[in-house]
């Protein structure tokens, strides 16, 4: 360990280079921007593919998934595969756990197989902080998704797909519809939009699905759908996370698409050149309208593409901070014996 | 889109290659002659094996599989594998159609995930077809079997099987038994052998596993084993199909054997050169005995070997037939422009 | 077939190869070393982790589960990807044998895929030797665990964790200790340890978890864990395997414990520089301290890494050891005609 360890963010190595991706917080603009430049580097020309590239030949990356997500896991199989890695993947909660071991103990051997980097999928929160903290320090761990608390990888592919599409953060009006409440993207997407300069961001929903403490997040609040798009450059919709509501007053379907559902008449209130995105998969007639998400506005299946290029980018770039880590701290050892 | 599109059949480009594989139906001799020639091409000397060729380097084959077939998953893995593709499965039933998100979706959502091909395992007749007509016509489009509409690389493999052990098919006698009315296997093979040139095709099996309007094959249709099986060069036995049985008059498993099982007494009817083929998996002793599964006349395992390599042919190819469309439509649309 | 078949071991080639691993019974020690030196040359300094190697470039590893295993699976994957093979898994219990294929069809059609190596994990003692005698003799068979025989790539990986950490056999005492009677592992490891040379082989345990017959594999039998424990200089700790004991009197597992748990106190009974074992998943508390699990003694994290090893050596070798045969014969038959 080298003298600075102390002060060093867990997410970030001794030169201030990425070597987990956990969560959006702490996060500078550089390293952001840093993501988005390497995720764009690995777009063919037309943005409709990604290319494969060597990177990160002769490694492994294990997708380790405490609960399900089709979706997920494939993007990063696809991405691992994309950089020429090896990829295995484990579904923890049929595995060994159900033999008495336990999680700290699966993954210690997880790493003593030999696999470079974790994926991670967990239904709390943090869980994959507490793995890069306490478990495996020197395998590079991304998040992906964890309880209600993160999903950066999508808030980053959001930041890709508003960047590739409308330019310059600085500029742009941007809401966030729907269930902000349970959604781990929306809280991905306010830290980013934030920390990369966007001046006007706007989240809109019911009372009863609004978190408490948005302000920190320095967003406009609206309960008003057709107030609170009025003149966006950008919509992103949430889904209705229904399988994460527990108890209190839920919306009916029905009454949410009422108040809340994107529809084109309400679409004409945002600006005339504005985007429409949804994390997917989407609802249609819940969240959306199916001629708006099927429209000329709409970089749904956009943001799937780059979703790969975003997550080949945090892969390559953690694995690269985490061989600069270990050469450092082989330096500082060196120079601690002379 | 160029000129030609309206008239070009769908499986084709404006070249006539092949740029989906759905179906048997309306292929020219000459393109089932070129699939035959390219698995060829791919078997090693003696043929017990495939090579691994790069041909497909830096290529994604998704398999989306709607019901489950382990051997036809396991069979278009490997080809893809062999020609150095990197293969995603999906078992879509588990998958995000459970979150309520349509079938174009998912197939959407895959293709932007950057998959070059698609093999599609469906329970619905028609489903490969509609998939490469109104969702993903850019990208390959392989019928992995549907309903029981049509499995054209099992037909295809038949074929190369045939082709060979016996050579020429214009001057071959071949005998389809069975449960016709069930099989998928059936209707891909009696299209193809018509196509190649076959004069005499005989389909053999009673009344209530026949289905109406075999004449359009140009057939021979025989309720009589021993009749039908006469001087034949080539016995093609099907599987009794019993979980695609639908209420009817069915046959017992012993009523069955007894009249239409292919015994080594009833075998020496045919050619004394004769080869006996099986889709696989066999019932033994209820469509066929186990000596003559296991006799010297038997390929039913070189077809295995044989499936390998026509399913390699038809995934190069109809990658080779949508990059050249891609080329073609850049080229024509350049030519607007000027 | 050459002359010298009929007298030849079935693991072995003409010439003395392995070409399949099945069990350590009969192996000689020159190859048992030869293997350990092979593991040996895929670590990389340090030991942390193996290489990527191209030896089975374009090779097909076909893992064959009939009972589920992850940690075998995905150890054995890992060591065919690091070969630079390509995988395929098969559960067979959900596979076609559900449709009335018999196991031996389901494997020669395996076979004639391509597959040149099957790992099979079965839960009957003598499945993968059934295999490849009857089977696929010239596919290379691994036996990945089979009933209560054998469980041969665990006992050399046990093997290699102690030579890299203690070096010469003829000089060390090992106990193993808990559940012999239902251990795959114990049998392997006292086989190995046998061969390699080494002198005192203890097994400890209660009288209802020994088997009968130990006096064969020359081992000292103790019920008292600290009378067995003198002065050893490894403890191979094995897993109370409650899911394949079967009636008789079974001991509780705080009986166990108090009886056979290797705590920090009784560990001090050995050399001060023992190392620990155990082929985990490890139950904290019920066959081991936890104190004693993390020691500094503990190489239980090693032995997985190594394991990755010597499952890499058993494929590479199988697979020469098959080539080789397959000239040899071929080289004879050219010898026959002339």
């Amino acid at each position: 360990m080298t003298p600075t360890d102390a002060k060093r963010p867990l997410q970030l190595n001794d030169n201030g280079q990425l070597r987990h991706f956990l969560s959006l917080d702490g996060l500078p603009r550089e390293l952001l921007t840093e993501i988005l430049d390497t995720a764009d580097s690995f777009l063919e020309v037309g943005a409709r593919a990604v290319k494969k590239v060597p990177l990160l030949r002769g490694k492994t990356v294990c997708n380790v998934f405490f609960e399900n997500s089709t979706r997920t896991r494939t993007t990063f199989e696809l991405a691992a595969k994309r950089l020429s890695a090896d990829v295995i993947t484990l579904n923890v909660s049929t595995s060994s756990t159900s033999k008495g071991e336990t999680l700290t103990d699966t993954l210690r051997n997880l790493e003593a197989m030999a696999a470079d980097m974790f994926v991670v999928r967990h239904a709390d929160s943090g869980a994959a902080h507490f793995i890069a903290e306490h478990v495996c320090p020197d395998v590079a761990v991304i998040n992906g998704g964890d309880g209600r608390h993160a999903h950066p990888t999508q808030g980053m592919l959001d930041m890709l797909t508003i960047r590739r599409h409308k330019g310059d953060f600085e500029k742009l009006s941007v809401a966030i519809v729907g269930d902000i409440l349970h959604s781990r993207v929306a809280r991905s997407n306010m830290l980013a939009l934030k920390t990369l300069g966007c001046p006007d961001i706007r989240v809109i929903g019911p009372k009863t699905l609004l978190p408490v403490g948005l302000e920190q997040y320095g967003v406009s609040v609206y309960n008003d759908m057709s107030e609170g798009l009025r003149d966006v450059d950008v919509v992103i919709m949430l889904r209705l996370q229904r399988e994460r509501m527990q108890g209190g007053r839920l919306p009916s379907e029905g009454e949410f698409y009422r108040l809340y559902g994107l529809t084109t008449q309400r679409m004409a209130l945002a600006k005339p050149d504005a985007i429409v995105m949804h994390p997917g998969p989407i609802n249609r007639g819940v969240e959306i309208e199916s001629a708006v998400a099927d429209s000329d506005q709409s970089v749904i299946l956009n943001q799937v593409t780059y979703g790969i290029a975003i997550r080949m980018a945090v892969l390559a770039m953690t694995m690269s901070g985490q061989n600069a880590q270990r050469q450092l701290e082989n330096e500082f050892a060196a120079e601690e014996q002379n």
